[in-house]
């Protein structure tokens, strides 16, 4: 499949990486190429520059956001919460037309110092997932791996057999079905793959953030995901 | 341990009857004792009336909150979030000072309809657990058990041979130790009593509420409860 991703940082890179590796063909779109791919700072979790991990997966695509869009028959948002909204503006909503995005960030608002609180309007009684369905009413937007680390997102194997949950959520079945495949592909197991319902189900999600973040805090790792135990 | 447990809804009862049976002595705290005794409707589950359960768990005493909140070496919170700081004012900040408070009830606002969202200003940057410690600073608040369904509180191998977790916090860790060991009477698993840090992770557990109802909206039954799988 054609796969856009928006956004270059390290959840862009990962799903990036493990998508190519399944065959697929991948484009990140970026605001800036050249300025993309002159980053040679380490990223904040101390991973490769842009560059550098550009340079070892020449088989990823870059574009700008619009580049990208229009390449993918499937986009996925891996911007940052508070950028997402520029960055699909720029992505443009033509490109964007009927196409199934997934939407795997989080309104996190680090404007108020550590830990990040969520942007208070899309919070409780809105999300992030709902505005961007509710900005682009033509496009199919899947909520989908955001409780989780994007070491894991298409790797659950690396922990608890892959044991626990990934949460799922939109207003289109058919673009649903199609994101539990590719789920599947990256084993995920299908009784793990929660399907909550409706975009607003998006709230819910994303208010895990500031739970998510304590226990990363207190396990001194992000290679931890939550299971629904019955 | 002499236990006061404020609030005599389901929740309220179901955690009376269990510490009863643990050989606690508990008292519950209403607002109106007359009133309460006098209900005789089923409760929003469907149970028993407050009059039928408590004919036949007489064994639990019953007083004003007040009384309660004298009577008890440890408090629980037990009341309906929107009601929980009222409820503590008429407990008394006399009969709270130097007790453990152990607060699970959730801000659940449901003025605004269905499925509840949470009360604002305990939310995001602010939780309920917060505002309580913070109205009675003399108090040991310790945030615990309204993650998941009463029914779970204190038998947690109802489910799941007991392998999912409940979250604390608080800002005193002689508080949460008393507490862990209470938590572990009723047969949780140390390595399943996730201690959070101090009392502003509960902005995390009670957020995790928007998507507890979504799940439980999806399994059709609130005996479910999360894990951290690492």
């Amino acid at each position: 499949m054609k796969i856009a991703i928006l956004g270059t940082g390290s959840v862009g890179q990962t799903l990036a990486e493990r998508l190519a590796v399944k065959g697929h063909e991948v484009m990140l779109g970026t605001r800036d190429i050249a300025k993309t791919l002159a980053k040679t700072e380490k990223n904040m979790y101390g991973g490769p520059s842009f560059s550098e991990w550009y340079a070892g997966n020449k088989q990823v695509k870059l574009g700008t956001f619009a580049d990208a869009a229009a390449f993918g028959d499937l986009v996925i948002n891996a911007t940052q919460g508070s950028n997402a909204l520029g960055a699909l503006a720029l992505a443009g909503s033509a490109n964007l037309k009927g196409k199934i995005l997934v939407d795997v960030s989080n309104p996190l608002d680090f404007s108020k110092g550590m830990p990040p609180t969520l942007i208070p309007e899309f919070c409780n009684t809105n999300s992030l997932g709902e505005e961007i369905q509710k900005t682009y009413p033509q496009s199919r937007v899947v909520k989908a791996l955001n409780t989780m680390w994007c070491g894991l997102m298409l790797n659950p194997s690396l922990i608890g057999n892959g044991a626990h949950d990934v949460f799922i959520c939109g207003n289109d079945p058919e673009a649903k079905a199609v994101v539990t495949t590719l789920l599947q592909q990256f084993g995920w197991q299908m009784q793990h793959i929660f399907d909550l319902g409706d975009i607003s189900a998006a709230r819910g999600t994303e208010m895990i953030l500031p739970v998510w973040l304590r226990i990363m805090g207190t396990v001194g790792t992000g290679a931890f995901n939550l299971r629904v135990v019955r």
